[in-house]
């Protein structure tokens, strides 16, 4: 198997070292990584200033390894559409934090691989939540996932894995979970400033909740429960159940007076 | 009605002045947007540094107008959960150029409309493709498109809207939408900097392309005939469609071995 290995925290960050060095086991290895940390950076993809793309040595025993200063959906295109790497699987993370709920439509890490299946390959992106001593325990259960995926995932869709901080044998299971809403409460604190101006932080504590009520298959309820949760993504976020009702009260054929 | 109105162009933005001015005749504005352009900075929320809100005179007429040095979603939420503003409706643009198909995943503006549905109201984005003349177009079809939702949108749910670059009179109709591909061709492009260096462009030219075959109702499609496109989009990217099948292969009760 060929994987395309990216993520947002960082070429020289260890969740991306572990992935790539034990997907080398099983397989042909291509890294290509943003240079610094871009899970602030959101989605975007670069084009209002060129990029640079170098090799690098950060990943011990890995050949094939390039940083580029751009984000992580500029680098599964580089990879992809630049250096003409034709991958079976492309895998985003190992991230340092959940990616759970409503947080895929943020993540840096999702975003790479949602890039990867918009340009037709089967993406898995993969986080690790709490605990980083266990990076370990995220790479054995990404192994266990690909042997078991016997058939290739359909063109459009993704998994979002998050593994719970834990020893591999703690480890519950795994689960096949939905999004579920994660918001955050008492969201912004405001604060004083030595001149006694106002600034305001965003923070709060996230809540979980399922999307439609009495759904008890979300993905937080699997991590906080100790397993490991599985995600089907797809990136259509066209509304179905809204379309017929809408086509009735808004659409014309004339400009409307 | 009261309206929440951002960007992610900023609040000096021609979009969203001519926005506020054309629904402070139908209700109650607050506007709350970036001061400088955030188009680039994807959906991120603003966790490692603390915000400042200042009023702002941007735009003429319209009492509550403020700036944030935040992202589009710091904007909605520092309006609902920071001041405390309860909206009818979150509306995000006029922003200047298309967001159809799979840039809704890039989207700041739709990022903003998404927070808004995130925390519980309806929300709209709004787009003005290609000829940024006319903004008075966007600004009529999106009062139409008010007039005409008598039921207000399901909690989960927002309206993307592009409209064609036209004047008014010249726009076909308006068209209900799915989602479809845009995918960049002949993405990447090498050049070499004068010490002989190959740097990168990341550019190439959108192709539209149906998410499913034969689907011919997209939204490109519906702007590149005249029409305005209105795609409704739900922030749960959870595909059903697998969730069963994977829980066969994938779900287990105890670590494997």
């Amino acid at each position: 198997m060929k994987f395309l290995v990216t993520n947002d925290d960082g070429i020289n960050a260890s969740g991306i070292r572990v992935l790539a060095q034990s997907l080398a086991k099983i397989g042909e290895v291509m890294v290509i990584a943003p240079h610094t940390e871009k899970s602030g950076s959101g989605h975007s993809i670069t084009v209002h200033h060129p990029l640079r793309l170098n090799k690098s040595n950060a990943i011990p025993n890995i050949d094939h390894v390039y940083m580029l200063d751009g984000t992580p959906a500029d680098c599964v295109k580089m990879a992809i559409q630049g250096l003409n790497f034709i991958p079976d699987l492309v895998v985003s993370g190992i991230n340092l934090g959940a990616n759970l709920s409503t947080d895929v439509l943020y993540s840096g890490t999702v975003s790479a691989a949602i890039e990867g299946v918009i340009l037709g390959y089967p993406s898995i992106a993969i986080s690790q939540c709490d605990n980083f001593d266990h990076l370990d325990t995220a790479a054995y259960f990404l192994q266990i996932i690909i042997k078991r995926l016997t058939n290739p995932l359909p063109k459009n869709s993704l998994l979002n894995i998050n593994v719970p901080g834990l020893p591999i044998n703690q480890v519950k299971g795994i689960k096949v979970t939905k999004l579920g809403i994660r918001i955050f409460e008492d969201a912004i604190e405001k604060r004083l400033d030595p001149r006694g101006r106002p600034y305001y932080w965003l923070g709060g504590t996230p809540k979980s909740l399922p999307l439609k009520e009495f759904d008890d298959d979300h993905d937080q309820l699997a991590v906080e429960n100790g397993y490991v949760s599985v995600t089907p993504i797809n990136f259509d976020l066209t509304d179905y159940s809204l379309l017929n009702e809408l086509k009735g009260i808004i659409e014309t054929e004339t400009t409307p007076e």
